[in-house]
């Protein structure tokens, strides 16, 4: 199996030009306090999937390093951004391991910072002089929130449907995936079929990897995961395994008791987490990744085969097996 | 003295279709209680003057009303995002005379809708398809949050000059007046010197209606102002009056007192705001204000004199008398 130390191994100078750009937005900010909570966000460096995405995607090609280093370092930013809310509205006490920003400063913090990414975020995909990077880059934010939305929505109103968990999903991964795959196919020049082509790629993988991470999130462990196990649903997130396993276990009385109550005990959410874990709701959370995989795959199809494609697959495969 | 019935007055078709579009935004959402919360926060129409100055700056070349009606629609937005992170940062209760959306739904759709504002204010933008456009959205983005956050960095550190007061308001109200008018400037093709006129028209008439903002603060009716009187002071925001009465009123202990302490009675607060309200204080500020107002039509000299420049100086005069 390919792993993400190959796929950055092929690209170090271009991510170590994604760092620099990164790095440089804890030290531009002249108020210290406030130079010290970005730098504290951006020390927690994760996988750089998507910028490792979006320079893969402009392969087929010219190959522009400098504005794709604008793009893959806007597209971790808006992660970024959208993570430090996130964990803010789900008071979320780390993330990558690391104290989360409204518990080691405040609320007021978190939101300011969070906005003041989004802004240099749209900065440097503006920085790329590309239109169309920026109307993508401008319905990836819609897509985002589109997602964030229903997801504070289907907490209160229990519309638990696979196709609302598919359209929200979408929106808070599949999007900023598509963001790096089409823009890297944007800034390479390869013209509107090779644009749809990575979109549908990026689109696919996104939904793998997404649907990967709820998995893991009930059989990982606690350091694999950075965070504490069964998180999603200890939060009210009800993702693919647990939505499965509502529908399907005959013995899954805990489960509903801890999806219906407002306050479980902490037992409770346990005994429901290891019965999700052991039931076959993994197994089909699998075979769906791994469908969204080959789907990914298969919108590659009409490039030619070689380096820049194997790659590309090999993340699809990587993306649906990893453990972290 | 000109108003801003008079320039809404010709401006109706314009002005009508930006709030059609605003309009459209809270019905766009398919998620029944967000398209709601939308539609309580877009209520409060204020006085759309960031849209008339789009329209009113595109006056010296030609004048693509579609363009414009996205770009006013962008900007309004920006804006209306904007407060509701603020109103939820600085926990206020009401806003234009309206509830706000923190307090009538909770912090986390505060959160969220105020990121779905910013992204639909990104697309609308977007939609003009002028890549100078959309870097100036980024810049002004950029902008206003380096004004939240020495707002909030500065209450927390006592630095306490001038110089620290006019970044802040530029960053946090000119900052938009300069996307309206550089943006219409930049719309309508009359180029960069027009525009560099422009920019600066929008600067300085936006640190001049922040200034007038903030004496109103003191010196209008709760009625007038649609909150509490003095309510900068009692959130702990200093503005110019507060700045210069620290520095030169002899009899200003209870001001001090109200300032230095985390947590001072609300007989102090109505004491110091009173105190602020009859002192010099209101008259140096109001100076100020109109110091940046005459630069403001300064800025204009380069334009021929008519109708187009009229209006602008105008309004120039009217952002410092107004009582609302």
């Amino acid at each position: 199996m390919i792993s993400v130390a190959d796929l950055h191994a092929g690209l170090r100078d271009e991510l170590s030009g994604v760092e620099r750009l990164m790095d440089a937005i804890g030290d531009e900010v002249d108020v210290p306090l406030l130079g010290q909570l970005i730098r504290h966000v951006l020390q927690a460096k994760g996988k750089r999937i998507r910028p490792t995405l979006a320079f893969m995607s402009a392969r087929f090609g010219k190959y522009p390093v400098e504005r794709l280093t604008l793009l893959g370092a806007a597209v971790e930013l808006l992660q970024t951004a959208s993570l430090i809310h996130d964990d803010l509205v789900d008071d979320s006490a780390t993330r990558r391991g690391i104290v989360t920003l409204h518990r080691i400063a405040n609320a007021k913090a978190s939101v300011l910072v969070g906005d003041y990414l989004f802004a240099k975020s749209a900065a440097l995909a503006t920085a790329t002089k590309s239109l169309a990077v920026m109307a993508l880059f401008a319905r990836t934010l819609m897509a985002m929130s589109d997602g964030e939305l229903r997801e504070m929505s289907n907490n209160s109103n229990d519309d638990r449907t696979l196709e609302q968990y598919y359209r929200r999903i979408e929106g808070k991964t599949a999007s900023l995936f598509v963001a790096a795959t089409e823009g890297g196919a944007i800034l390479s020049g390869i013209g509107e079929r090779g644009e749809l082509a990575l979109r549908a790629y990026g689109l696919n993988l996104g939904m793998a990897f997404q649907i990967a991470d709820d998995i893991l999130d009930f059989v990982g462990t606690e350091e694999e995961l950075g965070k504490p196990v069964g998180g999603d649903l200890r939060q009210g997130t009800l993702t693919l395994p647990v939505l499965w396993a509502l529908d399907n276990l005959s013995d899954g009385a805990v489960l509903r008791r801890v999806v219906e109550q407002e306050q479980a005990s902490d037992e409770e959410v346990d005994a429901a987490v290891r019965l999700v874990a052991a039931s076959p709701a993994i197994e089909f959370a699998q075979r769906e990744a791994e469908r969204f995989a080959r789907q990914a795959c298969e919108a590659l199809a009409i490039f030619p085969a070689g380096e820049a494609r194997d790659q590309l697959e090999g993340l699809a495969d990587y993306s649906v097996r990893r453990r972290h």
